[in-house]
């Protein structure tokens, strides 16, 4: 699973330059930045409902809709999600976790 | 890059059953789901005011802090982020993007 | 003006029973809970977006877009707003601030 | 109740210059526009988490603290509560509500 947010992003990143018409991505930044934004509030304002609903197929599916819409938030600011990825790591680092990575450096 | 969210995903189910005054995370946990979700509605209006300002260094800060509170909420609920990027790939194929690899299975 | 919030609460009340199809606010009512809440989150990610943009007018416009559905969200959940007003008014005595109307009483 | 808007916006105002040590609103105001956005996000999401769990009471603390940090917002803004209610009542009137009070005029 672990390739899965490098083909997205790939996916996403060819779906710039696409007609507005040809799929809800292209749509989407066609609008422009405030429709993307407006979706992650909607989606993070979803995901904290399935979470009270204790409902975790609900949850799964409202999650992957606010992680999509960071991934297109990215791609539409010219970001790739490694750099999200490599933010969380140096937190690690710097939390301790990773060590045993940094004495061996 | 692409086995972060899994390494990440093992400390914070690591820290679950921790004293809530080793770290933030456990001190999460022991506040209960609600002190989570208010971090995923914090961390999704912080995003947003990241974009608006144009800083995609604070971005990438933001949408790091939305996604590290997505996984702490995952693994409070018993779920790992492959659950998540799962349901990411179903609608890559959903979409035609994966066709070809459906062809050739 | 202050008697705004009144009247728009009892046109709200008035309009629970109403077909779905009349308006805007009986087909959200039908929809249910979920979908006012929903309109919560994303007027509040509206205003955040107005108010980033400087833009006065814009952000009168989504705060009364935020308020209206509270509102609707009141009149859903069998409150009125005069409960929400007389909440701020304890607040008020509470911080001193109506020190001297309760030493009147 | 129909004048507490009133008189906290007058509260409000009066706090604009306040030293940041004296109160929480004057601290808020201190630390600027990104920190009452912020409280728009975190008790918008409060109030969604209130009505899931069915509690009116709670529901109505959480929408007196997004009323209330949106009455703060507006004070920063140079904006005056009757702003808004005068954007709802313009819509009442444009909706047809207002019109046999428009027609005795």
């Amino acid at each position: 699973m672990s390739d899965v947010l490098n083909r997205l992003s790939e996916v996403l990143e060819a779906r710039k330059g696409a007609d507005p018409s040809t799929s809800y991505v292209a749509k989407l930044y066609g609008k422009g930045l405030d429709a993307i934004l407006k979706k992650i509030g909607e989606e993070a304002t979803e995901t904290v409902m399935a979470a009270k609903d204790g409902d975790p197929e609900k949850l799964v599916y409202e999650l992957a809709d606010l992680w999509f819409h960071s991934l297109v938030l990215m791609a539409d600011q010219g970001l790739h999600p490694d750099a999200v990825l490599a933010e969380l790591d140096r937190r690690f680092g710097l939390s301790g976790l990773t060590e045993k990575a940094a004495r061996s450096e």
